[in-house]
């Protein structure tokens, strides 16, 4: 299998690392070897990305292949290569400005799923209040008889 | 066709007579016809309960018959009966008895299809919130670009 | 504390004196001691329907005091009353076309009570169904990126 | 004020256009006076674009300032630039490419966004079934008396 981060910033890797390894295998593979996983994952890239220089503002896409074995995610680290595009240069500075705008709207997004999860929490609660107002009516029903 | 009060308080006839009339004649005559027969109705009866002195709390069931014609509702006048039970009575008072447990219950019952309706109106709200969400996030979103 | 089932045809005095039990001592008392007392009671009046020689479609109103001790909810057999409203005698015979008209309404409320639990339900569905398309949707993103 | 398009790929700009003024200017100014000013400068750049021999995949960047005067969109078209990437060449390319990652996601939130509406409309018929099984039931018990 393969993991490709897509184009992403510098500094925000390894959460991305960590949401696609748990899209692509949450069914397969148990949480924690998951996050192992994408934690050896992270720590080998951060020392390249020291190594290399790349400033947390560049623009990045990491490739790697990996197997599954025994529940175990085997890293196959001879695949993993970085593409790096220098803010500095005018191709970096072009998807730097590009990845603003995706990173816009991922925040909008992430408050409109915010609110969207309260919405669903509301709905319930007017379930549970409908349940509970039956009860009830049910129960002073019976009582109001003298 | 015939209506029928089933027993009620004599304090409370007309507001019976009016919903049942309601009920059967909605789909089949103009609502101010219903109004007009329910009052023509009403008036005739309360002079009949005050010749016979049926008391407030008294126990009555009325029954009539009626025809439409040419979307009019006509009293067939000569089927009119009202049956009376006394409080002073016996059967007069257990059945007022009977009836206080009924309108005991009638009340719970308004409380609650008042709530209920409150409910479907948050549930209304509700819709309404993620319809106008929907449309302020694709806005943002079109905004969020430089 | 006291008893009392209302009007009730005496062939459905067991059901309403367990629910009038519940509804009374629900929260004060173990349900499986409610339920022993309420076959206790009923297995006592029982006896006592059947040497009066009570119909099954005659009114009845039960009432009779009770403690609770330890837990325990102790009849007070010597408050027991059974009111007897014969069919075949005219306050019986009017007490049962009243009841009659009750008991219809509580059909009709008990098909309603089910419809709204349905609804209750499916609210509960859709909100389920949000958050699945929620997580549904952030796991479909992050796979997107090639 | 300003019109920028963000990004976009050159097949888009006029659907990207639109939306955009639409965003920007929904609450100041008529919505067919934004359809003409929105088909107008559409026109303009398809022109220019076709001049410069500018490919359906090649990404580009239209700014653009305006005027409103008297509910009317004035174009200041001295002010009007396009940027334009090269699909053949590296930054073209590389921004196309990310470009394909936004796009993918645009069509999964659209997806979602016809769910979301759907589930909103599903909201709706809650309560109007509730509504209507509330008049429903009055209706029957009224009915229910004979």
């Amino acid at each position: 299998m393969r993991l490709s981060t897509g184009f992403v910033r510098s500094a925000r890797y390894d959460d991305k690392v960590r949401r696609i390894l748990f899209a692509l295998l949450r069914d397969k593979v148990p949480d924690d070897e998951i996050l192992r996983a994408a934690a050896e994952f992270n720590r080998k890239v951060f020392e390249m990305i020291r190594e290399k220089g790349i400033e947390k503002r560049d623009v990045i896409r990491i490739v790697c292949e990996f197997d599954i074995r025994d529940g175990k995610i085997i890293w196959k680290w001879d695949t993993l290569t970085i593409e790096h595009y220098e803010e500095a240069q005018e191709v970096g500075s072009k998807m730097s400005a590009l990845l603003s705008q995706i990173e816009e709207q991922e925040k909008l997004l992430e408050t409109f799923f915010e609110k969207l999860t309260n919405i669903a929490d509301r709905i319930r609660d007017i379930a549970s209040e409908i349940d509970s107002m039956i009860s009830d009516l049910k129960r002073k029903r019976e009582l109001a008889i003298s």
